[in-house]
């Protein structure tokens, strides 16, 4: 039950010259299911990627690192679901160059041309045979008007395709940027989500492109949790095919592109939430008067992150005490409770270190009985501030990933 | 449904001379239902305790540190349930005391001789009238052989009453120590519980007292989490009343004795976890092998806080791959995973980064089966280790708190 969130409507996802998807299903874990994904990139395009900080990173993570790092073009990426290829050893990274050996064969490029992806269960070996039995049909299926299937490809738990385009004027050109993203669960990226590409057909130097992925990841994959365990697998990876001829380069382009790729990794991080396992409400966490950005978004994700915050919200129910000791919990020794202000949407709650005298109970339950609301605390300590998306904790949560396997 | 969890046997629980204690319906939050907790000290007793370090902490908490480090002789502690005074500001600050004014003027002490605690939900006022027209029959109430009533009257979402004791030989004479303690949710103490209170008829020094309540905690209370959410109220206060005669003085003594203390404080706080909200499974996590007890705390509250390894455990399901993430998100920098070796009691499940050869999924799901397991991970990298007790992540857990005050 995904919160104010439809498929895309795939007219709307506009090509990006330059690229081209195709999928297949090739049995990765289940059968008649699409599970692979295959992005060709044409000659001369930039790739700019960051990746999970979890320390068991997956077996694709540590190959798309180190063939990114090699500085060689990038041609093709591979993406399969079912199989994280994460907890796995030597013998992981063996099978994910295997996969991208074999797409190096089917496109005619070398196999460090190749970046490969991988997501859903953690500790298996990966079946990398199946995976390249598939590619022959995945190669088959190539075309540049293929995003709304990508997008569906690389879902796992999730309950509907994400995927979101833009044009943008820069310059005196215009380009097209259009990504896809997949996550429902053990979503708290730390660099980037379970899986997010976007491309554009604008000509960016890889210096710049790194920059740009940068920043969009702090806009929107970085300030999203649905329940605060971060992927082995998190990879978010933007695309500049240069197809389009229009060159991007001195700030005002730049930021005009960057705002572009900003806004749809946005609109995907957000879907993720929305499509967070078991949600049933989209929560923005908005933290103002910080000393800095990094004490607002500990407040925030002490907040979102608290599972009595997020059963309350479930519940519609206005125990809002719970959010108050999830701020006491964030680890700011000197936070002065008497200055904090607790705004839900634009109910004033708490304030002085308690209950506004001004707060109802039915104020705080007219807002929560909402599919959208917007917790805000005012920390009264500066002016720093940070926002973080997340969802409620409901049965559906606890029944996904108690039989995510079994 | 608590874990291996009987309520404890009233004639197991050993009086402690010099402490008595009564308690009474009040109707804090709800009529017919013992939420009140007086307890009288003897003249001459020590008392030092250990509370919260969240931010929001409560009133009572803010008087009851007062009136600790005020040095004067604590002759009376008072307990309610169904409001925790917490998120109350300066109104809360003066409904705690008028509670303190109250049981000095029936017990003939001062109101600085008074701890007050509370516990319930945060951010409404607490009924102070309520409680002080409750403690006449409190008072009435009061003797040494009351524990196993007492136990029973500081319950809010608790199942079962949580009650310990034990008789000790320190030098040359014998002591009692017996405590109780209740929580069940908003459990993860930083210093302490959500209330425990354990006392003991040895004499020793403040200064002796202080230094044990610490180290109790340390091995105790501060070990166990339900669901990473640390209370506004959490207190841990040690008692002891002197009225054995016996003297414990000198470091064998004072360990004999502390052992015995943090030996009742362990099993009240397994208690709590084994009567975690929702809990079906009793899980210890022992982290070996790391630099410093710091940082395997640090992988073990990763793991024992990860919704998805606790939704896994509810399940029975062994997808350990979990475990792994978990312990990856630990924020260990310079983690070598390759050295890292899990096991769930005594089977090795990974190594080398991946899957043991050896491991075949029945093993591990047959140990899921259980309701006690332990949960170890050897990082590799040195001598230090670290224990933490926690319990599942059920449907009854968001049953429970999307419907606890509605």
């Amino acid at each position: 039950m995904a919160v104010n969130l439809a498929p895309p409507d795939p007219d709307s996802l506009q090509p990006v010259a330059g690229v081209e998807l195709g999928v297949a299903m090739a049995g990765v874990r289940k059968a008649n299911r699409r599970d692979l994904l295959l992005m060709r990139l044409a000659q001369g395009s930039s790739v700019a990627g960051v990746f999970t900080q979890n320390r068991f990173c997956a077996a694709p993570v540590i190959i798309a690192r180190r063939h990114l790092a090699g500085g060689q073009e990038v041609r093709a990426l591979v993406v399969n679901t079912g199989n994280a290829n994460a907890g796995t050893g030597e013998d992981g990274l063996v099978r994910a160059a295997t996969v991208c050996e074999a797409v190096a064969r089917a496109l005619g490029c070398a196999a460090r041309q190749v970046l490969p992806f991988s997501t859903g269960v953690i500790m298996e070996p990966l079946p990398a045979d199946r995976i390249v039995a598939g590619l022959p049909a995945a190669v088959a299926d190539l075309r540049a008007d293929n995003w709304a299937a990508a997008a569906e490809a690389i879902m796992t738990t999730d309950t509907v395709p994400k995927a979101a385009s833009r044009r943008v004027r820069v310059g005196a050109g215009e380009v097209t940027v259009t990504g896809i993203a997949k996550g429902a669960g053990m979503i708290r990226p730390d660099m980037a989500t379970m899986l997010g590409f976007v491309a554009t057909d604008a000509k960016v130097t890889q210096g710049a492109l790194e920059t740009l992925v940068r920043q969009a990841a702090d806009k929107s994959f970085n300030c999203v949790t649905v329940d605060g365990d971060t992927s082995t697998n998190d990879a978010f990876v933007v695309v500049a095919s240069g197809a389009s001829g229009v060159v991007v380069q001195g700030t005002a382009e730049l930021e005009a592109l960057g705002g572009a790729i900003a806004e749809v990794a946005a609109q995907l991080a957000q879907a993720i939430v929305r499509d967070g396992e078991g949600a049933t409400k989209f929560i923005t966490v908005r933290i103002e008067g910080g000393r800095s950005t990094e004490e607002c978004r500990r407040v925030a994700y002490a907040i979102a992150h608290s599972p009595l915050v997020k059963t309350a919200f479930f519940a519609s129910d206005p125990n809002l005490g719970r959010i108050l000791a999830a701020i006491g919990n964030a680890g700011i020794a000197d936070l002065d409770t008497a200055r904090l202000q607790l705004y839900l949407d634009d109910v004033l709650v708490a304030a002085n270190g308690g209950r506004h005298p001004d707060y109802r109970e039915e104020m705080g339950a007219a807002v929560l009985a909402k599919p959208e609301f917007t917790v805000r605390a005012a920390l009264g300590r500066g002016t720093a501030a940070a926002t973080v998306w997340t969802c409620d904790l409901s049965f559906d949560y606890v029944k996904i990933n108690a039989e995510y396997r079994t």
